[in-house]
């Protein structure tokens, strides 16, 4: 995953354009994404598609034509969607232009306009004060014209029609936890899913943030409502400080269930996050009227760390281990769902657990609480309760649970319930 | 209000008789009150309402005349409802018909025996040990007699024929806390109800405490059953200490979200008091049988601040500073029940707050998670959570949010939803 | 009660055998307690009853015939349902045979194997450790045979045919906080429910543990799902620790109701124990298809004091006092149930209760809260709480709040209500 995010890294993504489309071809090299592209001025809700922005160069230089700020050295230097420029401005006329934080004065930030005309550039603050008075060339090769915003789907199909949905971001310039974290650990995770049987279908896609899940929404809302049983944003994945979610608006939901259940076996520090402190595509997902069953699942959480939008969001900050727990914490949630069914004990009392192998046939003192989780699960297993509020009742995580009721079903102690629906 | 406290203070009233009717003839110069005369020996429910109760004149003299306790100097001297009497006594004889505070030695006791063939007279513990051995002629120069209970109501009608409840007490004499500050309140209320459009149907009470209420629900429960969706008692709403209100029942009902709303956004101490503190006529309107949403709205409630039933609770007790509290709690209560509605988000996802001057355009760091009141209130207008549901579960006062609604609504972000009743 | 423990302690008890019997026979002096015998090798769910075990006689001897271990010494020496056995060992052969505990040298721990073929001794580990290598004489006069299961059964019909079930075991040997004051206790508790009318009906069992309560409810199960509203099992109630129970599965039953109440008005220290700590029949009794409202109520829980199963759970651990005390929590719990009724006020708004002399008819200060659990329980009777979540709520014992009612219902302010099952 590291690897993967090293090549992604230098190429610059917008919302829409060319960069977009790079990023979606190079993860098709591992899974087949499909890629979508929606004709700019497409009303999406409450929403028009803006125009597809490519960009070539951009740079501000001195009069003898040294570049001070330069797009080329780090893709951030430009605010996203600035309209083209070529002219000479004094200092003064360009420092409205610039943005810099004086808080974090060695970090470019990351500066957008996507909806209304404007042109900059961010720098360090430190870049910034190192200008001296004088006349800048200023350039900005972009071009904003009439085109389309791009997408990427993968569409998984399981045992049901009921779906897991995943989703994460592909507009970001060159960050690594905000935003490739996402995409990279999306990639893999639908390695994995396509290399085994799946009691769900799974629909994941990788979408620009807002106007991007607005646009699927409006193309596939009635059949998500319908399938969607949980799903999940991935975003701000790979650092190495906390796990954390932020729950749907009134965290009840089975995407909620499994993620907190996670979080509370997840060594380390966890946070859960209300939906008020919400910040990315769940906004959209959870919203009046879409209101699907979403969590968005992170490390540290967007907006919750220093190197938040700003280049010091880099490859030091995001690690291969960072990737790896963040992938993992979503396969559990994953697995965790995959794994949740009803099972009822097909004995009245307590099967006598000796003579299949599951308790010490001596009784002595110390035996007699052992094996606590093969008895609690044949209790609890009622045929009501699913096995994540078993795992929950008796305190231990779902992949011990659920290991304990395959060799209970095995042993014929246990049978699967469907449910009716 | 203050000065109309002033006017009240003097006059004495008792559970019925003159000084009832003359309290209600005064607030009646401010606003329309309907008084009703009920005879005595009326039963009601569980009681009967006792005789009227008239007083000219009550002291104890010493044998050359000079009063020693005298019912003009204070009206809290004479136990309410004392019957006549006219004799000479020893102090030995006396003494089982006088009361003091020992603990409270410079107050005036408040004591009544309605509903006990009693006299006696309150003095401070001073004032009763400074009494020398002898004999003292005592003079209650009072009236039982077949009359009537009266109140007062004032019926405001709204825009839909569901009743917000208001009582208060009339029966105390001079005391202001408990009980003038109430009815001086309400009055005020009632003015400022008048001056506006009305969403609810308005029901004031002004009533003599126990058998008034008790006689108001005897003629009123049925269309009081049907119509109230919230109601107050207002006592002791005229310290400058805390805030407070004593819960319903099951502290269920929309009177105790929004008082309980209300006091979790009240500047300085507040408190909760459950349904086993209740001491006024909330004893009534929450029995079985009666089961009307009401809760009792306070400042210092009766019987937690010293100054208590005695002649402490009096115009020093009382300010104009904390009558204007105490008037802007229970309006607040008033105001959020009001624009307590139902809202729905009109757009599928969020809406582009840009577009609207709602939200920056441009996208910095900082502004991430700017605009949190309007965004969260989109998110859970969904028709079903009402606006004070809303306003709990994004931590801020019901006038903020509804305020924004008001804004959303003009911008067609919202619409209001008109629940099936 | 303590009396008879010491009497019954001698008889050697096992799952089956005599001993069983006996032990019946000798609570039968006192309570009609009906005998059932049901045949070894009867198909009991997923359980199969065992042969019938007796023994006459079990030692370890020396060469020279001195006993070193000695059955008659001590009945815990001897491993329950042990194999018959006669011959000579070396003490290196031995020791695979022997249990003792080096945590508590000083303890003989109880050791059984009932469902799988094994004989053995069990010595304090100081005693183990003084045996002398050379070899031994070791005799089992055990015979296992086809014979039955024992239990004790006693039906007490009440006003009602809804059940109160208690259920305690009688299959231990020689210990007496674990089981013996289980039997002593319910024992007692059957003469005091013969002594008085009864509201519900009792069924009481003195059962083997685990086959015992399975073949129970092979017989039994489905009048009882009918008909028992709350059920305890009794065990180790005899010392003078603290109070427990042990909750049913999902801690919602009426048993679980008055059992933490009566546990919220105890003197001294309490526990109330998740389901997740079980450990005696109500394994069996809450097992998904049984599913009976069941909790088992304890002094020290068994497994959470020292002596248990060991020989240090004797006559001095039990004591007079801590069996009073234990039969006065159970008794309490069924008090409570019997008088949990449901109650109406007859008035609407509270009663004029000077009149029925439950109120001062003299108003001061100091009354105004007085007679708190009469004016609560009139109010929160409303013919749907019953009497116990009265209790609850008022934060009182629901014998005072009984107490209470019984005399309002001779005054008329209360009516019983019967509801509609």
């Amino acid at each position: 995953m590291y690897a993967l995010m090293q090549r992604l890294f230098p190429i610059y993504r917008s919302l829409t354009g060319n960069g977009v489309r790079e990023t979606l071809r190079i993860l098709g090299e591992r899974i087949p994404i499909q890629h979508l592209e929606v004709p700019s001025g497409t009303q999406v809700f409450d929403w028009t598609i803006p125009q597809e922005w490519n960009i070539r160069d951009a740079y501000i230089a001195t009069a003898d034509g040294t570049r001070v700020v330069d797009f080329r050295q780090n893709t951030l230097h430009v605010v996203g969607y600035s309209q083209p420029v070529d002219g000479w401005f004094t200092l003064e006329q360009l420092q409205p232009h610039l943005y810099s934080l004086e808080k974090q004065p060695d970090a470019i930030p990351y500066v957008t306009s996507y909806y209304s005309p404007r042109w900059g550039f961010c720098l360090t603050h430190r870049q910034r004060e190192g200008l001296q008075p004088g006349t800048y060339r200023v350039v900005i090769d972009s071009a904003l014209s009439a085109g389309s915003l791009t997408y990427g789907e993968l569409l998984l199909p399981g045992e049901s029609s009921r779906e897991i949905f995943l989703s994460t971001n592909i507009c970001h310039p060159s960050m690594a936890n905000n935003e490739l974290s996402g995409p990279v650990i999306l990639t893999e995770l639908a390695q994995w899913l396509m290399s085994r049987p799946r009691r769900y279908s799974y629909r994941l896609i990788f979408i620009p943030e807002t106007i991007g899940s607005l646009t699927y929404l409006s193309r596939n809302l009635a059949v998500m409502q319908e399938r969607v049983i949980a799903g999940f944003t991935l975003s701000c994945l790979g650092d190495e400080r906390l796990y954390s979610c932020v729950s749907s608006p009134y965290a009840d939901t089975l995407a909620d269930r499994i993620a907190r259940h996670v979080l509370a076996h997840q060594e380390g520090e966890t946070r859960i996050h209300s939906f008020l402190e919400r910040g990315s595509d769940e906004r959209q997902y959870c919203s009046p009227g879409v209101d699907l069953p979403v969590v968005a699942l992170c490390r540290s959480r967007f907006g919750n760390y220093p190197e938040y939008h700003t280049s010091l969001d880099n490859l030091d900050l995001v690690t291969p281990a960072g990737l790896t727990g963040g992938y993992r914490y979503v396969q559990r949630c994953i697995e965790g769902l995959e794994t949740n069914r009803l099972y009822q004990s097909t004995r009245i009392g307590e099967p006598q657990l000796g003579k299949y192998g599951l308790y010490p046939t001596l009784h002595l003192k110390q035996n007699q609480f052992s094996m606590p989780t093969v008895r609690n699960l044949l209790v609890y297993a009622n045929g009501r309760n699913d096995l994540l509020s078993i795992a929950e009742r008796i305190g231990e995580p779902i992949w011990n649970v659920h290991a304990w009721a395959r060799r209970l079903l095995e042993l014929g102690l246990l049978r699967e319930i469907t449910p009716d629906v």
